[in-house]
């Protein structure tokens, strides 16, 4: 048999040149969004109010399995697409294992995630309707530097509302957005009246992602032809990281490499169904029996304790009611240096798949637990990864560790979303031996139920 | 004809067994180092009390052309190796030019450039020898961090002395350098002689270079069984960087694409000499006509303003005398944000190519001009580069907007040596408009060239 190269790269002919559109295939249904005002389903027209037209076809589309990915989109993918996927014979060697490892890597460009697939979308599109600035909102900051580069590219203002404690903790990221000319407003922010308003009652804030979604949200339907665009959640997003998943399976194909697992980690679940994506439309259709393991943080345990509900998708609860595994929009995770993950809800379609059994496992871990396997995970392997993503190397190290117990040959695929070169402080924490898990406590889980809307 | 594709990736067949050896073919060899304490050439014997076996074999290696790379370091370049050499389609677009730029992209490893292929070999070939840890100064942070990534793999104790002022404004590539599982010790230093002797001297100092390397050597002299290892400047390090420019021979080779130019940014010049290395040998051999031009930085100009002497590498005097472009071992640069560009002297290998008229040019720039075109490459080709790297970006552009003038299609290879993770407090600097170009003085040029030794 042909021996696997350590990396798996496509030539620009073997590229994706279409999303997968995994609702085509899916037996039910996400349930709709309603729209917070009537609780109705919400249409075409209300969505096209806050966000770009075509997001909102994209979003609507039940019926096409594939959708074209425009040229001008496909030529920015090229830029730093295909991303590889990288045989971990080295961490093989040091866990032992039979087990045989792969990553699909996101993180080498300059996002250091995989989010740029979707910004890029999101832009492209907009500056195809003319319109005339974005907003968004942004944590962690991959985000927002995802959008800012796509902002950059195709001349579109962006303006990023970054939740105030992480601008305050991360200068580097609100330096890398400004460098790619995006406005960054620490929020809350006196240039809304949500954050006026919040600013008021607690003068001291360090601010929400909830927080700052709302005054994104306003800015954008106050503004002059002005769009809001998000990051993760929505299924037009999962269908632009789509693309993850689909040149895993060619990658894959070219060495006749059948994965038995495939493991992600899960904040709003846009890459993880991005990754899934097209091997859980086969599984649908009876063409593979792949275990899905999303891996979530025990601090934000939306798919291992939440509830599948309909919920806000943000605090403030302006937007669109969605139906889907959540603990409350009015949640607040435990401390945890993985900001990507600190989501109170989950993608509507990876939550209908956990409903539905083809997403096989859901699996909360502490950030001890994640550091540890992402610092054996550099040693070995060279990549320092982001927190985020060493839930999914955790989880892949336990079930090749498993592997070794049974002596079992298992294929394996994870998710590698993110480097973690702007998450040293929480490096040097666990260095240091200061990292410590806070538990979710009960109170915390029942003040985010109680927070929930009554429907039905 | 084919279309050249955004990025040309080599597979593993096609990647180099064999490191090239440009003294084997330069016509004038480089002058001899000196013995600092005798002026008289250096012997193996003398340098294996401070480097490796095989290293200082390596350095006096002046008949084997090609030099086979052993297995176990083939097997840790193929984690980040081959590096793409990309297509500048879109910065190509953004400038109008009818040239075509290509850069080669030693970045996308966890230290963020190209030094990890000389750390790696380096710390191979002490395992070999059975050297129970190495010592080693890093300045702006990549060649530690390279060290400590090539230290964790092959399981290699590493001391790293990091300049005390670098440490204290860049406590995240010292967390990077921890988490590989190196110690770091800001320079000076209380744990040797020299560090002892100039807190004495001046208890405030920030450090240097220089003294960085005085106590790393010092420690590795009176250490057992420890070495020095450098990342710079002589010529084993030039030998392990030729990777660079053998895929880089091959990729275009592919397509058949000949290079008019090819462009590196210098500070010790591996990553110069490597890039331009069996391109240079076939030059000599009259087998192509390529231009050279070295990029420096105007705050440490050695190339462009230096004298062709016999000098100390470090400043502290313990090291040999090297022939080479030098503003003497007691130049002080003027402020600059391209710390892997501080570097007094220059490669040997690269002074005797320049002196010999092999390399074309050397070419001075500010910050200024290479935080510009550093901000218009991370726009239109998604990433943001080193400020070292900048430099290369710049005389590109520099080249490419003169090809627009003259309607030349030139095609254009430079270095793109790493990334700007961890220097974003000078790109903060040059958005905010607050980076200055402080040039040097004749007063600092004359007190270098008055700290040269006299020899002859």
């Amino acid at each position: 048999m042909t021996k696997i190269p350590y990396k798996i790269y496509l030539s620009e002919d073997e590229m994706p040149k279409q999303w997968y559109n995994i609702k085509a295939d899916m037996k039910t249904q996400p349930a709709p969004f309603l729209n917070p005002a009537t609780l109705k389903p919400v249409t075409a027209d209300d969505l096209k109010q806050i966000f770009c037209e075509d997001a909102v076809d994209q979003e609507m589309n039940k019926t096409d399995r594939f959708i074209d990915i425009p040229e001008e989109i496909r030529s920015f993918y090229r830029m730093y697409r295909p991303s590889a996927l990288v045989r971990a014979y080295c961490l093989e060697e040091k866990l032992g294992t039979p087990a045989k490892i792969y990553y699909k890597y996101e993180g080498t460009n300059t996002s250091g995630s995989h989010k740029l697939n979707s910004a890029v979308a999101q832009v492209y599109y907009a500056k195809k309707q003319g319109i005339k600035s974005l907003t968004t909102e942004t944590g962690a900051g991959q985000w927002g530097t995802a959008l800012a580069m796509a902002g950059a590219y195709f001349d579109i203002p962006i303006k990023v509302f970054m939740v105030k404690v992480s601008a305050e903790q991360k200068p580097y990221r609100k330096a890398v957005m400004e460098t790619y000319g995006a406005e960054v407003i620490p929020s809350p922010s006196d240039t809304t009246e949500t954050g006026r308003r919040i600013l008021k009652e607690n003068p001291n804030t360090g601010g929400s992602l909830g927080c700052a979604i709302s005054e994104a949200v306003e800015e954008a339907v106050k503004g002059d032809n002005c769009r809001y665009v998000l990051g993760s959640v929505l299924d037009h997003v999962l269908l632009h990281q789509s693309v993850i998943g689909l040149e895993t399976k060619t990658a894959l194909e070219k060495y006749d490499i059948k994965p038995d697992i495939i493991i992600g980690c899960v904040g709003g679940g846009s890459n993880f169904g991005g990754l899934i994506g097209i091997f859980a439309g086969e599984k649908i259709q009876g063409k593979n029996n792949i275990k899905f393991i999303a891996v979530e943080s025990s601090s934000c345990p939306s798919m291992t304790r939440g509830l599948f509900a309909y919920d806000y998708c943000d605090t403030g609860k302006m937007t669109p009611l969605a139906k889907m595994y959540t603990l409350g929009s009015g949640f607040i995770p435990s401390p945890n240096h993985a900001g990507g993950l600190r989501y109170h809800g989950m993608s509507p379609i990876v939550s209908e798949l956990y409903h539905q059994g083809i997403i096989d496992e859901a699996r909360a871990l502490t950030q001890k637990q994640v550091f540890e396997a992402a610092t054996l995970f550099a040693k070995s392997e060279g990549i320092l990864p982001a927190p985020e993503s060493s839930h999914a190397i955790r989880a892949a190290i336990d079930e090749a560790v498993k592997c070794r117990e049974t002596n079992e040959a298992k294929t394996i695929v994870f998710g590698l979303t993110g480097t973690g070169y702007f998450d040293l402080a929480a490096y040097m924490k666990y260095n240091s031996g200061e990292l410590t898990d806070i538990e979710v406590t009960n109170e915390a889980l029942e003040a985010g139920f109680a927070s929930l809307p009554k429907i039905d």
